[in-house]
């Protein structure tokens, strides 16, 4: 006998955590919308319209800009199949969960990768990255502008020249902050770039936009080999994203309607707008906290405004906290890995989220579960 | 200033091409739920209920069975790039476009190809096959079940005996029967399989069904190499989709739930029945061309039941037919690829898309613009 399964219902979850964020309503709607095939003219139109919308929230002109047919894992594992070869020399940053993540997919595409770590919750100043380079020929450095594992935001400008007078490349991981936070392409020199769907920009995890500039474009040119990785291939993917339509896999026509209506909303509500409010929630929250007594993991000066880390105050159970957060009043929040598990919590107010609802809502809760009486 | 885009509003297309299919209206709203943490204790049970479900439709019992977080080919290239390692000896049985994608992503996993070749149309004998191996040891033999390209339904009754006594695991593409014919894991002791959920799952684009067997698992566990694909590492997925629950990327819940969905409805119209369905309108769709005087590419014996290939008439021009179908009639077919192209239509009749009144109207429209009078 088969069992049977109950209709899908789940709890209404306020989704704090480092993403996936609470999908935009008009995002859910999107995808309730019956689909194409993937060379119906009518879905060309839509894919070049969701490119031209990427593009002006990655600030590029670049060309080769499409979402990948994955999650924000699957954006950084295109960064580096396409432009890693054996034997490669990469300079992978390394200051939190994401930056191991870049190293471990390098290494696995042949590189001879070297690390330049720094304490989770730090940032890298160019003086570093440019003695970590040495003068000496690179082909590719790795960086996380927000890296979701700490809550710490990189300062990302004149990176590329340092990387670009030795010859490398610059890959960016933007997961986090696209969006939520400037990320400027094109004013930065980045040549490589990924995000995913589910952070800032208010989508269902699936997709991970992706951009490359020039350079980046004429290394695929030059490689020796074949990109190992057929799925993430770039020069197959621009065909069917570019002019020449060639079918290279189905694309998720819903996932793509989703994207299109979530960066229709970015744009509706300006980069500028829309990056003062994840600013001014996260402030909120930032306040609110630190009137509770609770201490921020990272200095103001490099902090996430879309992810903040607040340490875990000693007298709390942090799985208990959370799992009460979460059965008592549908709040999601996570906790740390590597060396801050059970150190802090990490609390996201990304994409439609990012309400000031949901800061008083969370700080009351955690006023209640931590035994202060309400204000 | 920035263009403004006009709300989402797509042609209400009838999907009859080789997928994506139409997406059942029951998936589209489940896609529509707010949507959960990938850490949460309720997404765990949709997890754990979607597996079970998918392992009733690949009647299989394999602990190892999941949706994998990309299309079709991610499923393609998830059963290459973990079972694969540089200088194997590997089959690929090719008569169709399917096969020479598997042997193409063999080739950059590093693989020493072998290609046993048959016309597009035709399917394998266990006897050539048999001899291809050559009684030699073997890693790996790839065949695909339903090949979408040419619309030939692969026996795969004992041949994995054949691949077995030499050494070797099976690998079966089962992209476009998943739902819509049988597909018998444990039966046909095929060792590693995936599919794609848009087709006769009746769900969008964007996860691939994949399972493996014990004897998988085991060549998995003793790789001299590293999985050099990280985002589609079986062994990690493993600790994310098992009982470890170990992150890996953020899985896609709105895909999830609705690939959760689509097999709910998969198993409550039940897998003979669904079969048949999918069988009898297949017939009415035969019928119907051939008394139009069209023919079929593929004999009886060996056609699929999902996707259909009929020869294009002499005097009709494949372009403009199916430009007309789609403008005139909302109707989206397919042409051919490869040296199909130009020759053959591909019609398919897949999950939701599977209905008589689907088939009835093609029919009429065909027969409308091919210039004959209706009956």
């Amino acid at each position: 006998m088969t069992p049977t399964y109950a209709d899908l219902n789940p709890s209404p979850r306020v989704l704090l955590g480092p993403g996936p964020s609470a999908v935009h309503p008009r995002v859910l709607r999107a995808m309730s919308t019956p689909i194409l095939g993937y060379l119906d003219p009518e879905f060309f139109a839509i894919m070049d319209e969701t490119q031209a919308m990427l593009r002006a929230v990655f600030q590029t002109h670049n060309e080769v800009t499409f979402p990948v047919s994955g999650t924000g894992s699957a954006g950084m594992e295109t960064a580096i199949a396409n432009f890693v070869e054996t034997g490669d020399r990469v300079l992978v940053c390394i200051n939190g969960f994401f930056g191991e993540r870049l190293a471990e997919m390098a290494s696995r595409y042949g590189a001879n990768v070297e690390r330049l770590e720094k304490a989770w919750g730090d940032v890298f100043t160019l003086d570093e990255i440019e003695r970590a380079i040495g003068g000496k020929p690179i082909k590719l450095a790795a960086i996380v502008q927000a890296e979701t594992s700490t809550g710490a935001l990189q300062p990302m400008e004149s990176i590329a020249d340092v990387v670009h007078k030795n010859g490398g490349l610059l890959v960016m991981d933007c997961v986090t902050s696209l969006g939520g936070a400037a990320v400027k392409i094109d004013e930065w020199n980045v040549d490589i770039a990924y995000s995913g769907s589910q952070k800032c920009l208010g989508c269902p995890p699936g997709l991970a936009p992706f951009t490359a500039g020039p350079k980046a474009i004429e290394r695929l040119q030059s490689r020796k080999s074949k990109v190992p990785n057929w799925y993430l291939d770039v020069s197959l993917l621009s065909k069917y994203w570019g002019k020449e339509r060639a079918y290279h896999h189905t694309v998720s026509a819903s996932l793509v309607f989703a994207l299109r209506e979530g960066l229709r909303i970015v744009l509706e509500e300006g980069l500028d707008a829309r990056f003062a409010r994840h600013r001014a929630n996260a402030e909120q929250l930032w306040a609110g906290l630190e009137s509770m007594d609770m201490t921020l993991h990272v200095p103001l000066g490099h902090r996430l405004p879309m992810l903040t880390t607040v340490r875990i105050p000693s007298y709390a159970d942090d799985m208990k906290v959370r799992a009460r957060l979460r059965d008592e009043y549908n709040i999601e929040i996570a906790g740390g890995f590597g060396p801050l598990k059970g150190q802090i919590w990490r609390i996201g107010l990304m994409g439609y989220s990012s309400r000031r609802e949901n800061v008083t809502l969370l700080l009351a809760a955690l006023r209640e579960i931590l035994g202060e009486k309400p204000r």
